[in-house]
Parts: C-alpha cells; structure tokens; sequence
C-alpha cells in the first residue's frame, strides 16, 4: 500500500484550522473527503502542522496511504478536481516509504508573518496581513527577537490550552524585516508550541511600537509567563511556509 | 476652493469597476458618498482610470474639490474611516492646484497582470491572478510583447466598444517575466484603449503557449483587425500600478 506525501497550499480564511472540529469545516476533512470520492477509501490524511483557524499555509506537508499504486500526478490532480471548491490544493504529490511521517519524521517548520504597517486598512490583501496602523520600528522588533534564538523554556508564549509536553523548545532562525509596507517576521523550529508564532508576533509588535524594549522581551522570555508576553497576533496574517523533512 | 489629489487602492472584486453604473457599486460612487458623510458636500470625485468591472488598483489617482481647507492627512483618514466597509482605501492625499486634473493631467499610466501559471488553481490568490494551468513560455511572450512597442493602430485590442476617439496608441513599455510560480506583464502608456491591456494578456497568452509565435503577433496588430488578437484576459489579474505626472 503506498504512502504519498502530499504538499499543500491553502487558505485559511474559510476553515476551522487543519484538524478537524465539531464546528465548521477543517482542512484536514477536505482532504479526507477528496481522497474518498477519489479513490473509494477512508483514510487518515496526517499533517505536519495543525494549523489553527484562519491560518494560512503555502508549504503545509501531509500523508495518506491508498491501496492503488496511483501515479503522483494523478493523485496531486484527482484531489484538486474533487476539493475545488474549497481553497485548499495538492501543490505536489510523491511516493514516499513507510516510514515517513508527516509530522513525526519532519525536522524542521518554517512560519512566515505578515504585518501591513501603513495607515489605510488592507483591501487586496484583507484577510491576508495584520493591519498595525501605527509605525512599527522593524529594527527594533528584530533587535528583541535576537533574544529569542535558540533552546528555551517558551512559557511566555505558549496558549494555555496548549498540549505539548514540555514548553522547552528550540527556535533555529527568526528574522524581522521591512518590505515596501510590510513587516515581515519569518521563524523556523522543529516544532512549536499552540499559539507560539501568533504570541511571539504579538510581543514583537510591542517591541515595535516602542512599549517593549529588547531587553525587556529577554526578561518576559525568562519569567516564563505568558502574562509577560504580548497579546496573541491575528490568524490572518500567517503562514505555514514549509516542512522540512531529513531525506 | 483646495483641490485634492487622491492615490487610491482597491480590491476590484466587489465593484462594477471605477466608473457609476445603474447594476451595483462604483469605487466613485463609494469615494463620493465618503466626501459626502465626512465633509457634507456632493461632489464628483474624478479618476485617471476608468478601470473596468473585477479590475485591481494600487496607485489609481483622482481629484475632488472640497468647499474647506482640510489638513491632506485628515482627508485621508476621515475618508478611509466612511469608506470602510468596501474595499477602497485613500493612501494619500495631498493639495493641487487648480489646473491639476486626475485624469487629464496625466502623462503615463502603469499596469501589472498577473498570471498564476501552475497546475494547481489559486487559494490564496484566489480573484488576484489569471489561473492558467498549461505551461506558458515567457521568453516567447516578451518576444511577441517587443513588437507592441511604440506608436500603432491598436485596433487589434481594442475592445468592440471603445470610446476612444482613435486607435493609435503609444505603448512605452510593456515587459513579460516569470516571478516564483507567476508570470507578470507589465505595462505603460499615456493611455490605453477600452481592455486594451486584458487583450494584449489574452494575445500574449496564446504566444506563450506556442499557439502564436511572436511573428504571429506582429502581424495580428498590423492588421488592425480583433478577430485577429487573442481572447479578453479576465480583470482578475489586472492592476492599475501608477499613474504619473509631469510635475
């Protein structure tokens, strides 16, 4: 039976997230049910990252196993014919071996945020970007974020309702930056906590604004208390880049 | 009497283009009752661009006299703040003087149409580009774009009802290159004829996909005739870019 990896490009405006809910329709359930008007099977659609409500994703990575040995193309365009009418799309399909994972076997997600920093609101990209009206200092958001590199207890930033093990984790790369009249956060980790990205956004923002210094965002990180931390940033403006796995 | 230049940025889709119509809402129309709830007065909000139905913005221009003399930037804001529910937005607003006219003043006008060209459709550019699944060849499409440059009879894109008063146009650009998964066009001129730019994407189109070759092309215009041209681009993936002024 083989395993496709499925990488994916979707919309989150329209959905509850990735998993799926009691409440509305899940990314993961749009998938599911393409595979079955497809391919006449129920199965599992496994996600690298389960994006919540509104979250967007260029590069999210999944798995399915299918009883026939489709060709990849021929899978990656089934399912865009049979999920049209959603916002989601197999951007790429491809055999891979058992023992890939989705999410257990990837060693490395990358998140980009989007702040439009201007004062009129958003229309072509409305529901695409965090509106901040008022001017944000990027060098001093990327200044604070500097703090943030590395293995750390991520209390600070992590949603009470999150279910990770430990709040301990390891932020490889992030990187603040100015683009024409945006502001661009990018992170990349193994693995994050619920809510981390949006929280740390949030925090830098205020370091942006100038309420928050460098310094400061390096003790709120210490304390290890999300009541330190900033407000939690708006789905809108994120999304999942990329997954990268070891092969 | 102050006279305002206005530098606009709207999401077409909702509207039935720049320009009143009797069948749904006008971006003018939505600019003019703005002025009328914030500054108690009717006024004809006049544009560079009469962009059609569907058709993006993201440097139109326009001018309105107001009876005061409001500072440029709470012209701005209060505009922006009675427009909010349509997906229009002021960027900036500065005084002109008198013989300052938006439309006639202008010099040059830019455009950009963007084509997704991959096999998956849209999701997060959804109504923001001109899906085209088969591959397309951008070099061939540049080369065709090169015999549209300078003075001619544009006749062959010119739309059946076109108001113009001539079909000779100068085109001083106009540039085809892939971005990413896209493919732009860009464009400019001191003005255009009625979906002049929608039908050079359609032509340019089918000479990316080796259906013309850039000969092909030189000789449809020459021939002045649209039967000969390619098919109307949708206003999806159409943007008025800029408008320029010699002062």
């Amino acid at each position: 039976m083989p395993r496709y990896k499925l990488t994916l490009e979707y919309d989150g405006s329209g959905f509850v997230g990735w998993q799926r809910q009691a409440d509305g329709i899940a990314v993961q359930q749009v998938l599911e049910e393409a595979i079955e008007a497809f391919a006449q099977e129920r199965r599992l659609v496994e996600g690298a990252g389960r994006t919540d409500t509104g979250v967007h994703a260029l590069g999210q990575v999944a798995h399915v196993d299918l009883r026939n040995d489709w060709e990849p193309d021929r899978v990656r365009d089934a399912l865009n014919f049979h999920v049209k009418r959603h916002p989601v799309v197999v951007l790429a399909a491809k055999v891979v071996d058992d023992g890939f994972h989705a999410r257990f076997s990837a060693t490395q997600r990358g998140y980009l945020y989007r702040i439009l920093n201007r004062r009129p609101p958003p229309t072509v990209r409305a529901g695409k970007v965090w509106w901040i009206p008022q001017p944000l200092d990027a060098a001093a958001m990327n200044a604070a974020a500097r703090h943030l590199i590395g293995k750390h207890d991520f209390s600070t930033f992590r949603a009470a309702n999150c279910q990770a093990d430990s709040p301990v984790k390891t932020l490889d790369e992030i990187d603040v930056r100015s683009d024409e009249d945006e502001i661009l956060i990018t992170v990349r980790a193994r693995s994050f906590l619920y809510r981390q990205v949006r929280n740390i956004a949030g925090t830098l923002k205020l370091a942006g604004e100038g309420k928050r210094t460098p310094d400061d965002v390096r003790d709120a990180l210490a304390a290890c208390d999300r009541g330190r931390g900033g407000p939690t940033a708006p789905p809108d403006g994120l999304y999942l880049t990329d997954v990268v796995y070891e092969t």
